[in-house]
């Protein structure tokens, strides 16, 4: 069994984008910049904007951190964005969510000009992802890719199951794996909530990659030998034994299924750290875009 | 067993549509308008357009059928495309493909304002519907949906196979059925031509979507009983026996899979005649859309 190590391979990818800098800051060129709005004091918000902020400076990219009170009105949301679109200091942008309720996040979302959405939300660019064409991947299925390629996992004519049909994270897995090329040309099964008799699907899996947020949902007894299992699920699970009074737990019970797994990613330090160096990658590739322009 | 009768849900569609048309100029309001471009003299092409002309008419929708030489220029097309955009009269028009060589006919579709984009091949189309906003579905995908609707076939927790990964059937019928909503909820298998063991997944399927374009690949020893075929295909293949040397063929071996369907579609007279309903469909909606803003 091979630890598919989110945090190695996360690691080495801002090593490779900080040389990337290195050599842009030689040649006396701009480096890329993303800006990250945040709208409210929500907690869980402000440690995830604060991580992708840091992660800019470490690497040598700028970046700009926009707090808006938690009373902004869609317009002045909408007028920042505007503001962040003209802007040709900044390269590409994010928009934190959940946004607050007065906020239509569909709108906002759709505001972001598509060649500075990161995210990879609009759907301008998840149409074009749809149909194969270059564009932003959102970060979490991005980051799957890049750990399926970097452990050199063959995915092609292997039946891969997604769990969970979210916009985020199961609906494009789903898409890209059964995309042409590698890794993709998977056979795929995409399962979610009305899906009948799960198990039975999953025995059938090479591949799993379950995003649904149960802990522990999938047992040794629902997959094959020699899986590849992507464990995307991440839940605080209560527990008084630890000092924060919680433990981490994937989709998928880690102990037993790694048993019969060739691949397996770790709750946490699997998926999770990808997320952040593949936001970074697509503020490389819009830096790129841009200069091409 | 029951055919899922194209040619009769079509005429009942446009029979609809043209009775809400009637409406409109009682009314005195503007009719629905679908302009065409054709670049070329291909015979197929040029048979398809003007269908979808003549079946304007008919309905009473206003048409403009553009014909442009076959040595137009990609910044020709680009022009005249930009000049639907602006016309005010046009609720919606198409670029009929394939173009000739001299044209990128991605750049073509990219150019088509996605709110007058009635083909739904525009990147930001695609993506509302993958991200289930609402917005123009491609015509024949809508077709088969309507198809669903119409004779009640439930879609809720069944496992749907579909046969072909491309961008105008495949794709986006894979997502259609994971949506949430009828026809939708299916737990999808998007099978293509990397797929291993076909007939395995096949005759696990309680609705088989064919996109394939391989006459009668489909066999009844690949089924279940009381499966529901939707069979996209049509290839002519040479038939002397018929006057005209060929007959039309579907992806499904009709004769042996009919006995053991609850419901499927005739080849032709099936998906086919769809097409162009759902197209003048997709007008009206483009109309409903302008007259509201």
């Amino acid at each position: 069994m091979t630890l598919l190590d989110g945090k190695k391979i996360s690691n080495d990818i801002k090593d490779e984008i900080a040389a990337i800098v290195q050599k842009m800051k030689d040649q006396g060129e701009k480096v890329p910049h993303l800006a990250a709005v945040l709208v409210g004091e929500d907690g869980a918000s402000l440690t995830y904007v604060g991580s992708k902020v840091r992660a800019c400076e470490r690497i040598g990219f700028e970046s700009t951190l926009i707090k808006l009170p938690h009373t902004t009105t869609e317009v002045e949301l909408l007028n920042k964005i505007d503001e962040l679109n003209q802007d040709d200091e900044i390269d590409g942008f994010i928009v934190q969510l959940p946004l607050p309720p007065q906020i239509n996040e569909q709108k906002v979302l759709m505001a972001v000009d598509p060649s500075k959405d990161v995210d990879g939300f609009h759907p301008e660019n998840f149409g074009k992802m749809a149909l194969d064409m270059s564009t932003f991947i959102p970060a979490t299925p991005f980051g799957i890719l890049e750990l399926l390629e970097r452990y050199k996992v063959e995915t092609k004519g292997k039946h891969t199951v997604v769990i969970g049909r979210s916009h985020i994270v199961g609906r494009p897995m789903s898409i890209l794996m059964s995309r042409k090329g590698w890794p993709g040309n998977s056979t795929v099964t995409l399962t979610h909530s009305s899906t009948k008799d799960i198990a039975n699907i999953t025995r059938q899996a090479d591949i799993i990659i379950s995003a649904l947020g149960v802990p522990e949902f999938v047992k040794a007894d629902m997959v094959k030998e020699g899986v590849v299992i992507i464990d995307v699920g991440i839940t605080r699970v209560p527990d008084a034994s630890r000092e924060r009074g919680y433990v981490l737990k994937g989709d998928v019970d880690f102990d037993n299924v790694s048993k019969k797994a060739s691949f397996i990613t770790p709750v946490p330090g699997g998926v999770g750290p990808m997320t952040i160096a593949m936001l970074l990658k697509n503020t490389l590739l819009a830096r790129e875009l841009r200069r091409k322009r």
